[in-house]
């Protein structure tokens, strides 16, 4: 260890309570990240030239892998969980192509399989979930959210050149085309076909390209 | 006080400018803070167990009661106002029961009442509000909207075991009967009966369930 | 410089490596940014008594006007961009009337003009944007949204005591009058009239007020 770092911390210990959210207790909570973070960067598979831009919380990084040249921003959070509260395990991958741009404040989770292609683009308060907390039958619906079965209605893919605004949401099972873009607010529950743009709650395609019609 | 931390504060008071946002101000802030939520956390009826998982800002807090066993997410903001800009007195309650886990950056603001059952379950940036900035007559939308009444359309009233997703927002006078789920971006403005899904801005009721149509 | 100061950043010199979130690394990370925020106060064009509630992130600060007695939400941010990554130059501005409150968390962007008047109050998560990432026909379409041309359908004008709820957006080209006031979660795609009060994604005008039908 570091002398200063040493020295710095043999000052906390004399330090008879430190509370949560003092300076002491945040400083100690911020090296403690700083571990943790160099640590977990070593568990993701990343590929050369991927960026946090300031704190990126994770779990099951392992699962997550992060194409070149890609920007994570910061506040985001990104999991693939193999086991849930409710005790089953998955399987879960995520995998980010390359180039990529996820603004602040994403929310990235998966219990089955996100896959993203390259030149991604993301505002601010972006959900992006292929999982739910449990089935929806009344005797489901009885339990304690966070103790029912984890489900995943399905994959979500992506596909390249594909732009998603401010707030927008994804949910389980939903396929977005190449080169679509989602509106800021949106909610897409079903597939987008490529080169479309969609918005609304829930998200319907208001305007289609292909490449007959172009203009 | 504390040696140490008397002698950083007295190194503190030979800095002649202390900026906003500069380091040493943000680290008596900090310390200010640390204070100002040990205070605070005082001022709560907190049962057993309650943990804040960051920076919780809060008003009112004798208004305030927290159940047992319950997580309330870094960033969230709490408020009970007693009193508003426009002058007027309230008498404003939040409740919440045991078990919930309120998630990250959750806004909840109550000026009449707010009750949220048992093993409550948030998704980010979700709004729960029995208030708003005035009435909507004309002569009210000319005052500015901070000095407009605060007004109530009713309170809020939700069950056990429910479970709302990222971003939805929960309006005045709503109640959401137990087991509910509410989607991500959903605005709920009208009650929710008990074991449904409701979804969409307005949410409307998607799936109902009842314990003779159980599947 | 000040010595205390100079003794710190001294101090800092002698640890070999400052790692990305570390203690140190942040804050170095927080004189920059105190130094940055004070170069960049400058460059705004401030009335008296404009208030920074935290850090606020911003571009183009030549091209912002803020009026007087207003305060403006902790990491919310404001941006003009005369310059976008595509290559072409804009002409923004973003003109803030007097007494405005903006929430924690607003994103304001322009490379066109946005104009708001007196007295303008927001939630949190609210966005405020003139313009988007490139056309939407399908040869637009194939290029990464990053580097599409950034293209404004028109400014964005908003009259004196209006009120945006929490996570609402303001799309490109939207006129809202006087006193209006935009329901949470709304996306704003058209025009809305004066005295109005619009909601939804898209949002459509609830009620409606004129001097005649005053109640």
């Amino acid at each position: 260890m570091n002398p200063l770092r040493k020295h710095i911390l043999e000052l906390w210990s004399m330090i008879p309570f430190i509370g949560d959210g003092s300076w002491l207790h945040r400083h100690i909570k911020s090296n403690q990240l700083y571990l943790y973070n160099l640590r977990k960067r070593r568990l993701f598979k990343l590929a050369d030239n991927v960026h946090f831009m300031g704190e990126v919380f994770s779990a099951g990084e392992k699962n997550i892998s992060i194409g070149a040249h890609t920007h994570i921003g910061a506040h985001s959070i990104i999991t693939a969980w193999d086991k849930t509260l409710d005790g089953t395990t998955h399987q879960p991958s995520i995998i980010i192509g390359s180039y990529a741009n996820i603004g602040e404040y994403n929310h990235i989770t998966a219990t089955n399989k996100i896959q993203i292609g390259h030149n991604f683009l993301t505002g601010r308060w972006v959900t992006i979930t292929d999982n739910s907390h449990g089935k929806t039958d009344y005797g489901s619906l009885q339990i304690p959210p966070l103790y029912r079965t984890v489900v995943s209605k399905g994959a979500v893919i992506i596909g390249d050149n594909v732009w998603i605004g401010d707030k927008a949401t994804i949910l389980p099972g939903v396929t977005i085309g190449n080169g679509s873009v989602i509106g800021a607010n949106s909610v897409v529950s079903k597939d987008i076909p490529p080169y479309c743009i969609a918005c609304g709650n829930p998200a319907k395609v208001i305007k289609s390209n292909s490449p007959e019609k172009d203009d």
